[in-house]
């Protein structure tokens, strides 16, 4: 079996969990799960897979100060900076060239920074299995069996199946509506895009180079310099002429050599407040409940607080958070609609973002 | 025409506002209804009919420092420090032997310190009228032509016809079911009972010392000791001989002198957060918002924050309210629910009361 390197992306900096969410301290960075920042909750969870020295995290420079309070074992030298957010493919790119420089066929596990999974045992089986397929040179992706009919993702579609869990993947398609992702539930042949992939690096690389050629010079250029002391100059110079694009639209939705693994492990992007409920111990009203709350008559609410007391009272199914400098209160089922209040004091040019 | 001496009765020390109102912050020192605190804005509204000179406080001796920061034209030997809080009759009793020291038969206008009047020239002129009555022996009220079914109030049942506006109370009642309370309102001979009294010093010490005989001896003690420099020890031995009655019970349910001048002034006794809104301006949606808050698609709620943004998206009639080191959300139409949260402070001695 190959080294298996656990690649953690690190680059978002969305604001759906604002206040608690800044440019500063992006989603990834929160404990939103548990008392360890998601981050760490998903460096852990390769526990056993691969080791410190063996994980990498691809993020901007403006966050390597979080990623190494979050992340106290990862080596200051598996910390991949981005010289600008330029979407997954540039992302992947340089975490190939990185674990290429030392193992060039090392297969690599890349995992969003921002996702919760409940059953670790079952998430890692199925990583082992992609592994497997990944060193005979598939890209493997991982596919979440669907537990709803959920809007919010893309979708797999399961085609011939290969050795062990795998399938090859039929397609990848967008987000659905209602009605549509109902249909891919009921059929059994539909399985939730996670943007969790295991290739190898090899593999990866030319796979880049051969469906999205404008890729292939700059990552040329980047694996002759990368370890060198010029590796920073190309790196600045290059690396803004990688397609900005995502590695599902340059590589996964054009390549034949790509397989599925599913997995049933209780996994949730974390998508917003509203998802909380999901992935969180809750009291006997249903409520998920941190730091000095006090709830009366209330049922279904996320009530996330901190040294101030809040009082909640006669309340169903709503969002209050306290992130100490700026408070937000909203109905759960609309825990989306956070993005209206980042929109407003954007246009204020508000120091809250 | 005697001189009117207004009183205001500023003892009370509900937490019907908390976490705005604490016990060493009671609602009558908040600025509920404008930027100034309940008691000024009651002060001001006797302008014109009284003067600061002729213009007492009954208080708490814990709230004085309050008082002399909210009334500045306040003189200091116009606060009366009750020694205890022992309900209205024993602070009314007080107050008529404060007044009647320098002025035997002056009129006091006694008002309590956190109410809400929109109308002062009505207000004003049913003073006038009542004082008129006054003057001629009678315990006036001012009653409140009532604009809509409250349960929350106690009523006065209009007896005969006397000169000018005035009429005699039939009777005083209790707070009504809604049932009740409509047959009041649509009979048109009910009015609501706002605690507003205008009376003789002379008439009241002698109804009080009628009816409520126990008083008798203690006020008969207050009076004589009254300026001198015993006045403070015979207040603290005789004041807690005062039977802890209301005014109602021990006076103006029994006496037959009592008159009632009906006022439409726009009274409110801005009884909890959710009378907010008929007292203040409101934004386009019908909210009433304070500090700096942020409200998109938020309708007929209350938003009271400080320095610290208050983002409230998609609620309808709810109470929001930061007071800087506690929070509280809950429905509008269950404002009166804040009982159940300082009960629930109460239980863990909290210092937030």
């Amino acid at each position: 079996m190959s080294s298996i390197h656990a690649v953690i992306m690190a680059g978002g900096s969305g604001t759906r969990f604002w206040p608690l969410s800044r440019s500063s301290r992006p989603k990834q960075f929160l404990p939103l799960t548990s008392k360890l920042p998601l981050i760490a909750e998903t460096m852990k969870r390769m526990n056993g897979l691969s080791t410190p020295a063996r994980t990498s995290v691809v993020c901007g420079a403006k966050h390597v100060a979080l990623v190494k309070k979050a992340l106290p074992k990862l080596s200051a030298k598996n910390i991949v900076v981005e010289p600008e957010a330029r979407n997954t493919a540039p992302a992947i790119a340089l975490a190939c060239i990185h674990v290429a420089h030392a193992d060039p066929q090392g297969v690599l596990v890349v995992l969003p920074s921002d996702q919760h999974v409940a059953d670790v045992p079952a998430f890692q089986a199925a990583v082992r299995e992609a592994v497997r397929v990944a060193e005979g040179g598939e890209i493997v992706t991982l596919g979440i069996a669907p537990t709803r009919p959920e809007t919010g993702y893309g979708y797999i579609r399961v085609g011939v199946k290969q050795s062990g869990a795998a399938c090859k993947v039929a397609a990848f398609v967008e987000k659905p509506n209602l009605e549509t992702a109902q249909g891919y539930v009921s059929s059994g042949k539909y399985l939730w895009n996670a943007g969790i992939f295991v290739f190898r690096a090899d593999v990866m690389l030319d796979a880049l180079t051969k469906h999205l050629p404008e890729s292939a010079r700059p990552i040329a250029a980047l694996r002759e310099a990368w370890g060198s002391r010029r590796a920073a100059a190309v790196l600045k110079r290059e690396f803004k002429k990688l397609p900005s694009i995502s590695i599902d639209y340059a590589v996964a939705e054009k390549a034949s050599n790509i397989s599925v693994v599913p997995a049933s492990c209780g996994w949730s992007d974390v998508g917003s407040f509203n998802a909380l409920p999901d992935v969180r111990a809750l009291d006997a009203a249903g409520n998920v409940c941190e730091g000095d709350a006090l709830l009366i008559d209330t049922r279904g609410s996320v009530v996330l607080g901190g040294k101030r007391p809040i009082a909640v009272v006669g309340m169903t199914d709503v969002v209050v958070v306290d992130a100490g400098d700026a408070i937000l209160v909203l109905p759960k089922d609309k825990s989306q609609d956070v993005r209206k209040v980042v929109d407003a004091l954007k246009a204020r040019r508000s120091a809250l973002l």
